[in-house]
């Protein structure tokens, strides 16, 4: 076996995540690239327990250390390295739109708005696995909506991720014909309405609701387009996209969502797939990696993450990026409410930032 | 039935092509913005013969008129479509990297030598369903795949899409280990050739083939990265992909290809998808709507899409766009390598542009 998938074969085992050779190459590529963990986890595009992993094999073998918070390569290390044929670090993302390919400026005064109306807002909490995403990636989404003709008009359902203000973001616009925002946080709930209300948006609605329970029978089949972010967890995943599937009209409508690979693997997201073109009965139409940055949580040092993390220090920059999917109901799709009872509902063995 | 889901049926029944109400209502969005009928399929999303339905359908209605090859509303038509609730058309694109997330220009010496040295490239033909994608889409392509770390040190095998230069442009950035490109048509390999000969660039080689073959073995496994176009039938899809899979190494090893909506519905996506994650066993790890933009080919006038239009003026400007797919290979995935004997390699019932 070559050197890095027998670096693969001892980091798996340490971390219980699944891991090959390319995995250790990216992840090398990063280590090259950034002496900071969270950007190393970033750019490695892993799980945090399996990035951690790799950087624990590393220093068993001398090759890196851990020095005031910073990895740093040593001189065996280094020299080791060499010999890798491991890929430079390369960014070729475009400044204009952040790398979405499209600006969250191309509508200035929504974006204003936003950060005018957002001011205030609850800060993400751990219970409910939060995290909001920047303000300049909420707009964005609205915008990537408004451009695939998901916005205009539109019954627009948001699931459970109210934490990135979303469903706040696309009331704004006043161009969605009705918005429902159900999220567990009371406190969420309350910055919406409290918004609706003096901003006399009398479309726009948001409901305290526990996505483990089924929808109520009156939003099955109610809304041309749902919006999530679900923990990536199976279960979450059926109760997040499967009600949001559920609740949508007709073939043709739409779902959007966020999913990571910090908190998932590429395996979890191929069962993800084969859920969707499959059971669901829907077209995946956009997978955009890195879409959605997200801010840092308060409640970082008491997360698994830092746990697990071989650095006390917490992240300095943003290093918890996810994919934007849209997906599309076919002829036959399946609407799935039925109710769960699941102990592994926000978090399994390849997520942490819970 | 509302008015929309009827016109579906009706247009769906003239074009054969399955259709539901927000496919119309997309194309409505799409005759509200432009009196091109090359531009309204590119803005609907849409095969060519649904889109021409469409047409014939508000035609017949007394809604739609071709005039000097422009289609343009009559004044009932106008009438009818305000109570139709049609969002207006929006794009957000991002002028600096053509919304692909990657400017071209990133990296200017690349670009720069592309166009030199694909200066005199052989003209797109029809008979093997050929069709260049611009230059700015082809260095895009490159950028995107070394961003992955998908291209330094890399054996990167191009199949039967070189009319892109894919594999030229690959070779050119002198960063993969191996790049070699298997096309049906003699004139690319000869100038692929050339071109490496005279650039004195050793590593690239391009050869003849016709993929309806099985790979030969010393191939199988042999690449860490394959770079495909494949035409839009589940024939070609297997001929292109399932064999690309088989040409890669090991889990993690990638590969990237584009889909098209012009030429294929959501329907045909899903059971690509679906084939992908279950069958072959792989994971999707990127769709980018409108990646690849298409230059006119000469023989646009000989093209079932031609015949089909109900205009009679070939293409102004860019109107075949498609998505770019890139898939990651995952422990147990299949090499599937089988001969095609298949009279619907190119073309199906979606497919007009061969």
């Amino acid at each position: 076996m070559d050197p890095l998938s027998q670096l693969a074969a001892r980091a798996q085992e340490r971390g219980g995540v699944r891991l090959y050779r390319k995995n250790v190459e990216k992840a090398l590529t990063a280590l090259r690239s950034t002496e900071d963990f969270w950007s190393f986890v970033d750019r490695a595009d892993l799980p945090v327990p399996a990035a951690a992993a790799i950087v624990e094999v590393l220093r068993e073998d001398g090759y890196l250390a851990v020095e005031e918070d910073r990895l740093r390569w040593t001189p065996a290390g280094l020299t080791w390295l060499e010999t890798q044929n491991v890929p430079p670090y390369t960014s070729h993302l475009c400044p204009a739109c952040e790398g979405r390919g499209i600006p969250f400026t191309a509508d200035k005064d929504l974006y204003r708005e936003f950060l005018r109306v957002s001011a205030g807002r609850p800060p993400a909490i751990q219970d409910f696995d939060q995290g909001s995403v920047t303000p300049e990636t909420t707009v964005s989404r609205v915008l990537f909506l408004e451009q695939n003709g998901d916005l205009w008009g539109k019954d627009i359902l948001v699931l459970g991720a109210e934490d990135d203000l979303t469903g706040l973001a696309i009331a704004l616009t006043r161009k969605a014909r009705r918005v429902l925002v159900l999220d567990i946080d009371a406190r969420l709930v309350e910055f919406d309405n409290r918004a609706f209300r003096e901003l006399g948006i009398d479309n726009a609605e948001a409901r305290v609701f526990d996505l483990r329970n089924p929808l109520p029978d009156e939003l099955l089949g109610a809304f041309d387009v749902f919006v999530s972010d679900p923990p990536e967890t199976l279960a979450s995943f059926r109760a997040f996209i499967g009600r949001g599937i559920a609740a949508l009209r007709e073939e043709g409508a739409v779902g959007y969502f966020g999913l990571t690979l910090r908190d998932a693997s590429v395996y979890k997201w191929r069962e993800f797939q084969r859920l969707l073109t499959g059971e669901f009965g829907v077209v995946i139409t956009d997978i955009l990696q890195n879409f959605n940055h997200y801010m840092n949580w308060d409640y970082h040092p008491y997360t698994r993450a830092a746990q697990i993390a071989p650095v006390a220090a917490p992240p300095r920059d943003i290093w918890y990026r996810s994919a934007w999917y849209r997906i599309e109901v076919l002829p036959g799709f399946v609407r799935w409410n039925e109710p769960i009872d699941d102990d592994v509902f926000y978090l399994d063995e390849e997520g942490t930032t819970t």
